[in-house]
């Protein structure tokens, strides 16, 4: 079998390719987990991520951008705090150093910020796919110290909420529009989340968090009830939507809901303390539009739902590829 | 400026796109040093490295051969005990699933034997360079703990001694005899070293280790004597070399200890303990070859020279860029 651009799509073709391929081979105790990370002693957490995205430059951020975020994003959701990262560029023959440094500020800045250290970094060249438009990849390492230890995936009860940190769907769209030269306004979200966080791991008792990135929400939401006793139920009129999202979704015939964030975080608490969850998200600039948007339900085991504003119910299925390869 | 595949290479021009690019962004306390890895607490190391190797599949070895030995390396090289791996793969579109088991079987294999536990992963698909042959690049970092705390480079003094621990250019020829379609027995010497390393650091005072990979022996001898207070003397007929990659060298006009080694480590440790320390070497399958191969010498600090066997002495230079590009 030959790989095609839909096994990286994050679907249900990469799925495939992992469970069938990679798993055949590795099989420790923590990547059977098919976590975004895991845990190796003294409090540390790990998790690893190459970001191809084309193109390098988008509406809203940069390949730097993603680096950083992506990797930071993905330790936030285990309950660490960030504190360092490694990185593995791979430049492209023909790659201006004008934008190169313009990838390497932006990753230095996001650090700054983050009061995080690159320990060290890995550099290699390539002959270029397009001569004309050379690119480049970067894998980024995340080094975490765990802050919060989260209960997980067995410890969701049915009765649990669902929150999202914010509207859905901008990365993705963001990207497309870019690619396919539509006039449109929408920006990437991209950006690491642990400002945001930090606060809701002081104050609440969150249960299980996860970024929805590729694949979007219908991807990480069905990963969360899969092999397990219980569902999730989602409302199609609580999840926070751009109208430009909302718009170029109609146009182009594509689910939002299917499309990758890289600044928005899944979160899942006790009911009881979704209210103050939701007011401690709203206070940070990042989570302006957190909104519960579904609930953990024993009504249909390891099956995702949504029910539209007439209260018809119907199976949000994983997709089976995103719609554009590279956005990640 | 342009990147350039010599800007991969290893030599002087991957040294200044370093320097003048990434330092320039990056500059905490353990990216500085310009080692192969970091300590980041806890007793822990790590290192990164992305293979790019073209072939994918090689005499002696194949990337995933590669992706475990360089960055296992890497952390031995820094007194520590490989323990766990992260791995990132970028595929080509059109790769066959029957090489990439072939690759992934051959990195679990060097896991098990070293004791080891992959982490977590992630796998992203993009366009082929060369549709017709499409590739794989891997992502490995590593993370080890510290078992012996080595001086480094500020215990180095004069009189100390320069051994190899085996002989030497074995990778590098052996791709680019490939590459060539040169009818050549050189195979990659690429292998994880931890074994061969581990009864040394029991036995004697290992001051510095470091792989002499891209840019070879003159490469790494020259970073070793960067901006210290010490050079070092290499003698030529004390460097083990095999007879074909002595005539390939010849045939080709290019300087073995110019071309990169996989499973080679370069060990400086005081003159008492060198024979000692070789015979410990010799007694393990890949340490046969182990040799003294020069001393630490103050007449010429920062300079590293080779003495040729009528006793003429000539300065050994970082090689400006490697002969062929991607060779790891």
């Amino acid at each position: 079998m030959r790989i095609t651009l839909e096994h990286g799509s994050g679907g249900r073709k990469t799925d495939e390719l992992i469970k069938r391929h990679f798993l055949r081979y590795f099989n420790g105790k923590e990547i059977r987990k098919m976590d975004d990370g895991a845990n190796f002693g003294g409090g540390f957490v790990i998790s690893t991520d190459t970001f191809v995205v084309n193109p390098v430059f988008f509406p809203g951020g940069n390949i730097g951008d993603l680096a950083v975020a992506g990797t930071v994003n993905d330790l936030v959701s285990m309950g660490a705090e960030p504190l360092f990262l490694t990185a593995g560029f791979v430049l492209e023959e023909g790659f201006d150093t004008q934008d190169l440094e313009e990838v390497l500020r932006t990753m230095s800045d996001h650090l700054e910020r983050l009061n995080m250290e690159l320990l060290t970094a890995d550099t290699k060249v390539v002959e270029a796919r397009d001569p004309g438009n050379p690119g480049i990849f970067i894998n980024t390492t995340g080094i975490g110290r765990v802050y919060r230890e989260l209960p997980g995936r067995e410890g969701i009860r049915a009765g649990d909420v669902v929150i999202v940190t914010g509207a859905v769907g901008e990365h993705g769209f963001a990207v497309l529009a870019h690619r396919l030269n539509l006039s449109s306004s929408i920006k990437s979200d991209t950006k690491p989340l642990w400002g945001l966080i930090k606060p809701l791991l002081d104050q609440v008792d969150v249960k299980f968090m996860r970024d929805p990135t590729r694949g979007g929400l219908a991807q990480t939401l069905n990963e969360i009830v899969e092999n397990m006793s219980f569902g999730i139920k989602i409302f199609e009129n609580s999840i926070p939507l751009k109208d430009e999202v909302r718009g170029l979704s109609e146009l182009l015939g594509i689910d939002p809901l299917e499309v990758a964030n890289e600044g928005k975080m899944i979160v899942i608490l006790p009911e009881s303390q979704a209210e103050k969850a939701i007011n401690i998200l709203k206070k940070h600039p990042h989570g302006k539009e957190a909104s519960v948007i579904g609930i953990i339900t024993e009504a249909h085991p390891g099956v995702v739902t949504i029910e539209n504003p007439y209260g018809a119910e119907r199976i949000l299925y994983k997709p089976t590829s995103e719609k554009l390869p590279r956005i990640c």
